[in-house]
């Protein structure tokens, strides 16, 4: 199956204690299509100005990685520049320059209408929105969102919450949604809006879902984060993270219960390849052996007991 | 088997957003052994005050918890008071009246010089390495501490470190010890004295085990912790997890590396019970059958494919 991203294409400029880059490649729906590429073909709705490089969409499309939605408009590609100290959970935005990603309104090419897996990266949900309506009949569709949209657009990304199937957020970003402390009754409260799933990012701690099972209780599935002893840039993780969820699910053609705790295995695993380097320096040689060894591996990692299928 | 655990017996004070109790049973020894006893008997080696309640007395004793090594000295019982906020992670210490305690010296009956398990509870390292002095062939002892030994009495720590086998400490203490904040070269650097596991503590992310393979690579397993929708009183919370790891073990006799992974989802099990409810309320009525329905459900927590054993 394919799938849909519809997000930001950047030049990041980023600052670790392992080092600095400077206008690399980044944003939200360039990292997720790295990353679902090495599962499934990849359409790419956004915006670049034309001071983006035709190098960075010669790689995108030797990953197939279709740019037919990704428009190209007079001036220059979004900008993010941030830092991340000893405490790599978050960053420290230093600067946010939208140029042509301020006017941009996705346009989906025809080709794209039918693309079964959808995902709506952390875009202003209007636009969000947006997308959902040129597209007939997705079997499954995904989003993620940020503090930003949760504080300035709630109406909005409530709206878009109603409309899909699985929320992808962070921890504190589902707790300022639903306004408590506690995940659980957070990811109950964004439950009852309608999506099936709900999954958690904890960063070092690994990802969890919370579903509805067949009855009104919760259902959950718990995944640590691979451990490593040095994460050099944590920029992308949460969207190749994504990628590697989505991707798999377009691998294998399922969307079932089992199909995606798999998939949320897949996702930690290309995410902690993603944080071993700048950029998405990691996934330009990643190889699918390594992936499928580190997916092995996860399975020694919480396992205790034999379980009946 | 039976458990020999050291460490202290108190009267605790506690507010939490949920409530407040005065004066009710606490200490890292007592936690310990209301937990373990759920598996195997018990014996306890600590100091009460002449204040020390019959009724608290009788209790432990109704769980099959050998007081022969449990001093009562002329003086108040150890208390302790303290305070958590809407993170429940962090208890602030309102006061600290170390009382009998602040003169304790171990001293093992004759009767408990051969138990084959053991845990040192979080007290003074010295008070630690003092009863590893008077026990015989222990076919596992098992550690705790905290930040306050770590800064005061490291090298005491270290000599008592390299002489247990298995040390569980939270995420904040493993990083304080080793003085960097990545957990991977925290434990690494602990195994390195002499311990054949570290078991760190999460909260609510769980536990998880770093532990020396075949290999020189480290072997992992990861844990979470049970969602709940509300934690009461996250007072031993820490020393039921023991209690329940070791108690495990105590029960099947077994302490290899499988071993070790099912006591780990059996400490979550239990810590799980201890913090919906004040001091040790909860654990006065759990029942085998509970201990094993949410043992049933860890399995599921985190399972996603077969693995051969």
């Amino acid at each position: 199956m394919s799938i849909l991203v519809v997000g930001s294409v950047a030049l990041d400029s980023v600052q670790t204690p392992f080092g600095k880059v400077d206008n690399v490649l980044g944003g939200s729906a360039t990292y997720f299509s790295v990353a679902a590429s090495l599962y499934a073909p990849v359409r790419v709705v956004g915006v670049v100005g034309t001071d983006f490089s035709p190098a960075h969409v010669d790689f995108l499309r030797s990953r197939n990685v279709d740019l037919a939605g990704l428009q190209t408009v007079e001036g220059q590609t979004f900008r993010w520049s941030g830092r991340y100290g000893h405490d790599l959970n978050t960053a420290e935005t230093l600067e946010t320059r939208l140029n042509v990603f301020a006017t941009f309104r996705p346009q989906l090419p025809q080709s794209y209408r039918q693309t079964p897996l959808v995902f709506l990266a952390n875009i202003d949900p209007d636009l969000q929105l947006d997308v959902l309506r040129q597209i007939k009949h997705p079997r499954l569709v995904a989003l993620d969102t940020m503090n930003f949209w949760i504080k300035g657009k709630k109406d909005a990304l409530t709206e878009v919450l109603r409309k899909v199937d699985i929320v992808l957020v962070n921890e504190a970003e589902a707790r300022q949604y639903a306004g408590t402390s506690n995940l659980l009754q957070a990811t109950h409260e964004i439950l009852a809006l309608g999506p099936r799933a709900v999954i958690v990012k904890k960063g070092e701690y690994g990802a969890a879902l919370y579903s509805k099972g067949d009855s009104a209780a919760l259902s959950f599935f718990f995944a640590p984060a691979y451990p490593l002893a040095e994460i050099k840039d944590p920029t992308g993780a949460g969207d190749t993270f994504a990628g590697g969820f989505l991707g798999y699910l377009a691998k294998t053609g399922a969307v079932d219960a089992r199909a995606i705790r798999r998939a949320i295995i897949h996702g930690s695993v290309v995410a902690s390849f993603t944080v071993e380097d700048f950029s998405m320096d990691r996934l330009r040689n990643l190889t699918w052996p390594e992936v499928a060894g580190r997916y092995e591996e996860f399975k020694r990692f919480t396992y205790f007991e034999k379980v009946e299928d």
